[in-house]
């Protein structure tokens, strides 16, 4: 990538800029100068324009070399691009129709250019305003267990999967930005930090005293560093989701890289938890018990049905070099490959947990902080909230390896969520 | 590398060809024809010759594009002279003056030359011999110790890290060999296979019908692939140690790849428990128990000294990004890190073991068999060595989570070898 060359897009350029692209003419009309143009000013990282044509309409997003949201004071490679493209060229491949169609990509200016998901909205705002969307438990299911199934040796060719883990670690700067901003500032006075204050200090401090919760912290920092089981989205927030009643898509994979498989599980169920958490500083028009009946019936509808989809995988494409049927099937012994599989699923389930009492606690104490809670405008009904999603977060980090399934951590969201026990 | 401009040396072309090398000429003399030449037939892979000159000696190894043993049907890329010159430079700057010395390295000819070391000899011959080398424990426990920690997040710079990852990733086919020989072959009819028989095949076929071994194969297998951890050696068994009363050197790291912390360590335990093992095999001359009990009592002294240095690198040189200082020191809790401390370590306890008794059985079961066992003339004798051996790796791999340390796996082996158990 020539940085010399690389030029940031507006508006006004775009149109003359990407004008004599067919895969662009084919979508809005062969007339550039009809072509309209918006920038969508709500990527914190990148520029992301929608361009409108006669015959219909396109997203294009670049990467600019820094983080859009705080300037070129904090440089960021325009190799992110990249990293994206090639992850959803290959999401695209292992779950198919669940994230956007791409129809261009240009490295050297770090641009892609994709589908127009309308109507969809992002599932984050969705949540907050309170709507059930009826698909998200299904197809989130099924778009983990089948990216993060197929991405690894349980089915590529070891060779392969070799080649893109080559690939993909030089992602350095933004594996930094998680292994940072997730797993460490939280712990400690780091500069970037924020919480809601004076109401949550005591319970910060009191966090960041807990030895036993930053050692959860720092080992599930040691897995995401070091296990590089398949390709991972890498950012999987409901903020990455974009949905209608019928339709499920997930965008934004520029955090990809070789990683351990609970990685995504975990920062998605985070986010429902936090979204659980938040809903009763959204309650303003109504009471929101029924939305919070939804989310934890996601929450168990979807890890159910990604242990559906993970083992009818295991089942029929195991075919890479890892449990293989040689030994197991192939000797008469389905049972020792379930016997494999339960042990697989067991680890993925403790570690999800572990990633996502992390993930909470960096979207209230860290940089990054999320619109659930953000949105709710009374700092103390805010930090009520928090303080009931900070609890639970830690409790599922360091008692990962004793919480036996779904429903037992959601029995505890709710006594949480209750006071039943604070 | 370009393949075609390869030419494999030989003992009347090494003079002429590398006779130009300032390298050489400096430790063997400035007139290359009087250097002598002798190959030494001893490596499975690759050529090994010997050059001495009026000055001193040197070791000139070269890869070939296959197995040196099969021949042409069994294909191996040239490459991993390069990964194993890569390799003993970190490990030179890691754990220093604990592998030979590098002169030279030729990445198109697949050639290093390196250091001669004389008067060792090869651990795993000594051993057979009875002889009881009194540094090995310690050096080895150095040696694990200092590579496999500075070489993982808990020391490198993430970015060099994951630049050296990407590097060694393409170390596919040896990972290949290992992947296929060590961890599934054994446990299936696998063509390459061979075992001491009949004497053998009752237990063999049981432990081919094991459902808990099995899995437990393919876990470390799974362990194996993806966890990228550290810089390994990769095939630390007793083969690749040269001994004298005085010294101890770590040669041969073809097999190097970014892998698991415990995986060195369970192969090295693995062989020397195998040659605990076998010491019954060599008792024409003269009774083995002090050679019994040297080995088992090397193998608690590397331990306690792996875990001793281990920890005091983590205590003074953890400036990685894994367990930062920022959260547990410099917060006065040195107690946490010690927390961490005792994690990382009991599971590299846990793997190792593991990955110990799979390394037990391939060498009995599988293809590359060991001169402890193989030397054994008596195949009854043979037979019942390897017998105990691979109960013993059974039970170490299955019931890794649950044998306490190595006083209790010691005594296991005890138990196994005096017919107390069976």
């Amino acid at each position: 990538m020539d940085a010399a060359s690389f030029e940031a897009l507006n508006a006004e350029t775009l149109g003359p800029r990407l004008g004599g692209l067919e895969a662009l003419r084919a979508r809005l009309g062969d007339d550039p100068s009809a072509w309209r143009v918006r920038e969508v000013g709500d990527g914190n990282l990148n520029l992301v324009f929608i361009v409108d044509g006669d015959k219909g309409s396109v997203i294009v997003k670049q990467a600019l070399p820094y983080v859009r949201l705080v300037g070129e004071s904090w440089p960021l490679p325009l190799k992110r691009s990249f990293f994206e493209y090639h992850t959803l060229a290959r999401q695209a491949a292992r779950a198919p129709g669940q994230v956007p169609e791409i129809f261009h990509f240009d490295e050297q200016q770090a641009l892609i250019v994709m589908e127009f998901l309308s109507p969809h909205v992002i599932l984050r705002r969705a949540l907050i305003d309170g709507r059930m969307l009826p698909r998200i438990a299904d197809d989130l299911a099924l778009f983990m267990a089948r990216t993060l199934f197929r991405g690894s040796d349980l089915s590529m060719q070891t060779r392969e999967r070799k080649a893109d883990l080559a690939l993909f670690a030089d992602n350095v700067e933004l594996c930094d930005i998680t292994e940072n901003l997730v797993f460490s500032d939280p712990y400690f006075d780091a500069e970037m930090n924020s919480h809601t204050s004076p109401q949550l200090d005591g319970l910060v401090a009191q966090l960041r005293a807990d030895r036993d919760l930053k050692v959860a912290a720092q080992r599930m920092k040691h897995i995401f560093a070091a296990r590089a089981e398949t390709l991972v989205h890498g950012d999987l927030h409901t903020g990455s989701i974009m949905v209608t009643e019928t339709d499920t898509r997930v965008i934004d994979p520029e955090f990809a890289y070789y990683g351990p498989m609970a990685f995504d599980v975990g920062m998605l169920f985070a986010n429902f938890w936090m979204s659980y958490f938040s809903q009763s500083g959204h309650e303003q028009e109504g009471n929101r018990d029924a939305m919070r009946a939804y989310l934890l019936d996601v929450q168990e509808r979807c890890w159910n049905g990604f242990v559906a989809e993970f083992s009818r995988l295991w089942r029929t494409e195991r075919n890479g070099i890892l449990y293989q049927k040689s030994l197991f099937e192939e000797q008469g012994d389905h049972l020792g490959a379930e016997q494999a599989l339960g042990e697989v699923l067991r680890e993925i389930w403790v570690d999800l947990l572990g990633f996502a009492g992390i993930e909470i606690h960096r979207r209230i104490l860290g940089l990054a902080h999320n619109a659930d809670f953000e949105t709710i405008e009374d700092p103390d009904m805010r930090a009520q909230c928090e303080a009931k999603a900070l609890k639970f977060g830690r409790q599922i980090a360091v008692n990962r390896a004793h919480l036996n399934g779904m429903k037992e951590a959601n029995a505890l969201a709710a006594l949480i969520e209750t006071g039943a026990v604070a």
